[in-house]
């Protein structure tokens, strides 16, 4: 016992060394240090510490109503209607409103959004996604028992990784996932202690993805584990790349050929801005590649409430859709997911919205269509916005932004600025990010937060901030880079 | 490739055989075979078959919305405006419903509940959260850095034991849990591949607990594992008693003794009903025993939205307090959570409200206060009816129902039966509970589901469903039993 009566470390039950090894290798960079201090940032602001700018402009993470993005009337007028049913009584809310609210409450235990509901999610929302995707896909078919409802997609995910992580040393799980990557995936994949195996998208490309890498990593792979599965995240996160329906289709190809599991991430299914690109689902081309591999291939797809036009993440609302799953390893998820008892409730009932939005003809349709159609208007000019401005600045490389919500730019490093990282015990565009909020107040996430190839460095930035902003925060990052550079040559 | 097209067994990657294989040790039966029974049953009545009864009662889980318990009004009034706050314009809403809604809008991101909360949970709910507990446990310090807001209790309970999980073989982290147990610990336990370790509560003595019980636990567990943390489960889950001060300070002294972690799930704390029984927090008497204990022992306790008064299991709300925790391994825990981004924001709103309620002098007060009142008294009165109408049954023996939601009784089987059971592979608590399901539509879990002594068995029922039809369940029972008895006789 210490003199003030705490506890010695070394006595303490929990320590750092004496936890779960597994957890300490877990890394969240869209929530890590540099948000961290944007956090602290804000509160020395509000504490009136001066800095040479007003506010702290966040860029670091896909959260559109943050960003001052309006929820869908609909959506929130249904939603008001679940929790306090007595409006329905209300003369001020729209027939399709009611209707939909009451539906939902019908499918609830004892009509109430607080029972629980079954686990794999409410019968007739599921029933709904089953339709939607059905319409989404021109006509294959969905079966409702192969929807999961989850909280959010990154529950989905890292419960299908849970399921797939087996063996030992070399026969230990694989999971392949392309570089740079979403760090939702790392961090399930350190914490389950499976084998990350990194595919490199191609920047010179457009971050497109070639089959002959995807070939070279397997194989590498092969050799100190057991590749099981293979994740695509499309649109991409955190590099803005929409697929084309042959890299899907020869995607689809290579996991038949080489016996994969394959999750695919949709979540950005209706952020697609760029001229010439379209939203493909997997399921959709697999089955149109034939019975040889729509009777073969085991697809898992997620969805989210979280993106696309509605950025209702602070429901934890999503789905995922299971094909060719064995039978007996459904009946094992099933039991895993009930041991949480059920997602919330609320976000199930957000996705039933989000499948099932006002149709033609029902009253709340136009005011609906309006609300949809200017989000992804302004998302699609803000791509291109960032896109142009960001390629103006000397030293700043940016793809377009085809689709979901961010921009990767590579940014070139002076030497200097690369040594002073390193004496900082720093990565390179860690120091450069820390520096740019510690300037300017804009709050990104470095590239090596997400993967990159040896000796390049990128930032995410997400879009989503209102186009003014947008501007003010572009502008900024280019005055900052040139005198970052300037400063470090 | 088989004649129909469909994958065979062996060409697939995920099967049973290759699967997570601690994933398939996970049971949970709660929601397991005799619930997905009786789901079907309950299709089967809807399709016109004819069965010996109308309807399924299930008294197998503790949702109490879907048992027809009201919401509480107040609660619903906030949630319907955070969720649509073009609400707050109109004037049926009481002032401080509007108050509430709009400070935790204020709270929000954009000021929409559609925003990502920090990982930890929304400010301002964990200072209404750490007032709370200040308030609880009569002017003990609470500070919101040690709140964390969760997906109901079992994410918080699941998290903290896999932050605990460590070593191999017998360095292997064991997890003291009472028997009879929730299933959610075994199976949190077999899903991280801990080692349970079972101590067993006193029947005899109305489910106490007895020290010398953890003593020979843990001295037993020793020999084969790294015994490392004690749950317990107060008031109690599946057995419901109410721990007495003496037997919590007697934990307390335990866990200080021999270097355990203590997990307190607290979050029946409002259910007490039996004379002489009061509720005594965890933390309260850890402070009230002096710096000795309050400087050293790590404590996590749990609560949750889902049971009390509200029973608001949908919305999947909840929150840990944790104490005396390494500051390093807080780190770890805030990463860790923050990969799952946060919990979600309604389940937030909610346990806001259910810490911070209707004020008195405040407008909706009173029918707080009455809809609070109603609710646990019908519950004390359930659980008075229950153990009354059961110990009236030959061959069944029901310890007082002194908290929680359950009862727990002991039930006698005739060998025939046992042999029976064991005939059809069943245990046998599980052939009587299906025999029951199948021939009066009544939902209970078997105690095998929960863990009993070898030789003993039980059932576990909810006390929730309206009184009249419990009257009705709790006759149908009596006369099963002993129709079942002597058939098997």
């Amino acid at each position: 016992m210490s003199q003030n009566g705490a506890i010695p470390r070394h006595e303490r039950v929990l320590t750092v060394d004496t936890m779960n090894p597994n957890v300490k290798k877990v890394e969240y960079a869209v929530r890590g240090p540099i948000v961290q201090r944007a956090v602290q940032i804000e509160k020395e602001l509000k504490e009136g510490v001066k800095k040479p700018f007003e506010e702290v402009i966040k860029a670091n993470i896909g959260d559109a109503h943050a960003m001052g993005q309006r929820p869908i009337t609909f959506f929130r007028q249904v939603m008001a209607l679940c929790a306090y049913p007595k409006l329905l009584d209300d003369n001020k809310f729209p027939e399709d409103v009611k209707n939909r609210a009451r539906r939902i409450l019908q499918a609830c235990g004892g009509n109430s959004i607080g029972a629980y509901t079954t686990s794999q999610g409410i019968d007739c929302v599921r029933q709904d996604i089953a339709n939607f995707i059905k319409r989404r896909d021109g006509g294959v078919p969905s079966d409702s028992d192969n929807i999961y409802l989850t909280t959010g997609a990154s529950d989905g995910i890292a419960t299908v990784l849970k399921l797939l992580t087996a063996g030992e040393g070399r026969t230990r799980t694989g999971v392949m996932i392309s570089i740079p990557q979403y760090p939702l995936y790392s961090a399930a994949i350190a914490e389950l202690g499976a084998v990350q195996v990194n595919y490199y998208l191609n920047e010179e490309k457009c971050w497109s993805l070639d089959i002959s890498e995807l070939e070279r990593s397997l194989k590498a792979a092969r050799e100190y584990c057991n590749p099981r599965v293979l994740c695509i995240i499309n649109p991409g996160n955190p590099t803005g790349q929409v697929q084309s329906k042959q890299c899907i289709e020869d995607v689809i190809r290579f996991v038949a050929k080489e016996n994969l599991f394959l999750m695919a991430d949709e979540v950005y299914q209706d952020n697609v801005y760029a001229e010439g690109c379209e939203f493909h689902s997997f399921k959709k081309l697999l089955f149109e590649m034939g019975p040889e591999y729509s009777n073969k291939v085991e697809l898992v797809s997620f969805h989210s409430t979280s993106k696309c036009y509605m950025g209702e993440c602070g429901f934890r609302g999503g789905y995922m859709e299971v094909i060719n799953m064995d039978p007996d390893v459904k009946a094992q998820l099933i039991k895993l997911v009930s041991v949480r008892l059920c997602p919330p409730a609320p976000g199930q009932a957000l996705m039933d919205l989000v499948v099932n939005p006002p149709q033609q003809g029902e009253p709340s349709y136009n005011t609906f269509i309006k609300e949809r159609t200017d989000v992804l208007r302004d998302l699609a000019e803000k791509a291109k916005l960032t896109e142009e401005i960001l390629n103006t600045v000397p030293g700043i490389s940016c793809n377009p932004v085809q689709g979901a919500m961010y921009s990767f730019p590579r940014i070139d490093l002076p030497e200097r600025a690369i040594k002073e990282a390193e004496a900082r015990s720093q990565a390179p565009d860690m120091f450069y990010c820390m520096t740019l909020l510690e300037e300017t107040g804009i709050c990104l996430v470095p590239g090596s937060g997400f993967g990159q190839k040896d000796g390049t460095y990128h930032f995410r930035m997400t879009i989503l901030p209102p186009t003014d902003k947008l501007k003010i925060l572009l502008n900024k990052l280019k005055e900052f880079h040139e005198k970052f550079t300037k400063q470090y040559s």
